[in-house]
């Protein structure tokens, strides 16, 4: 069995095809190493592009939120969507302006949402979504009741016409540039956890998990 | 004068209006602490999220690409983009798995960009990109020839509809949960730079700069 992903249209990449990458074990490195997706939908004729966290579940994301959302009841109704996630891995510092660039990860997902309906379900995704945020984090606090799963839409998205693009190394300068006496290289990037800050009324007794202390994205 | 942007119908939130935030000076920050943008179009009834580095200038942000590019050519002819701009601070880790959130700030634009067609302004526009990419590089490095100028696509988009959205702070959980003997509060997250890597055709005498080395976003 292929573990490919079939290009489309609208995923392929037309200007630097060796960018493209529609491997599924590096769509899903990139969507588990990330958990802030750009959601992109049209209301009114209007794109709108919102940030939002996801789980993912084998081949399908899911996403959540508030029942009183307008964006997750359009969303529900299946209208068509562009979901996008992007890791910045760092600068690429070229000898000239021009060729100047960010290494980064991105993946490209084309699709429409379902709405979740089954309450098994629902909480499956709720804590693949909470346990892609921080790992060990579900079992240690208070599940949802009946009432959070009803004030909660969940939307399932299948990954299934998908594409990432990728930039990684160094700088490509021009052969002429390359005797110019400036350093050049990659600034690597990368979100990282800083100390944990205690809620004012946690009882100061109570330290932070293993987990949350220890907290990386890779 | 007011500092403030005027709320759309595009750009008001509806839901927890307290998160929303029409203060320039507030958009500014989060535009200039930020450099990757993600762009929402709309092609053949699809809508597209593409991430894309930018620059700000007073009340205009730029972004740019190759004059190849398909996107920037269909961006190039004015059709309505919505421009969102995320930051993530933090994880917020409440005693309930309902009340876990992410803090961070985003902004959201609305509007139509325009292609830069003067030489002038379409070098300032590059320099102030290149800029808000590393502070200090654009006099270390060959300027963009005329060809290279040629080559590349300078969109200009007005911030003139454009709004905020920040959270902030500890968890908010349900009063009878306070009681739960479990950590809770926030982890911060941050783009951090790492250990700049020289190019494999660098010089080695030749070391990091100041602002490569020192480099951070805030």
């Amino acid at each position: 069995m292929s573990n490919k992903i079939e290009p489309t249209e609208k995923t392929s990449l037309k200007r630097i095809p060796n960018r493209g990458n529609f491997d599924r074990e590096v769509i899903n490195s990139i969507l588990d190493e990330a958990f802030i997706c750009h959601v992109g939908f049209v209301a009114n004729g209007q794109p709108f592009v919102i940030p939002t966290a996801y789980g993912r579940v084998g081949d399908e994301m899911y996403i959540h939120g508030s029942a009183a959302s307008r964006m997750m009841k359009s969303l529900a109704d299946g209208i068509d969507l562009c979901v996008t996630v992007t890791l910045i891995d760092g600068l690429v510092l070229a000898r000239s302006a021009f060729h100047h660039s960010i290494n980064y990860r991105s993946i490209v997902i084309i699709g429409n949402a379902e709405m979740v309906t089954g309450e098994d379900e629902k909480r499956k995704a709720l804590e693949a979504f909470t346990e892609h945020l921080i790992p060990g984090r579900w079992n240690d606090v208070r599940q949802p009741t009946e009432l959070e799963l009803k004030a909660t839409i969940v939307l399932r998205l299948p990954i299934s016409e998908a594409s990432a693009k990728v930039r990684t190394g160094d700088p490509v300068d021009d052969e002429e540039d390359y005797s110019i006496p400036v350093w050049a290289g990659v600034l690597p990037l990368a979100l990282k956890a800083g100390e944990p800050i205690d809620d004012a009324r946690l009882d100061p007794s109570i330290k932070p998990q293993e987990y949350v202390q220890r907290y990386k994205r890779f």
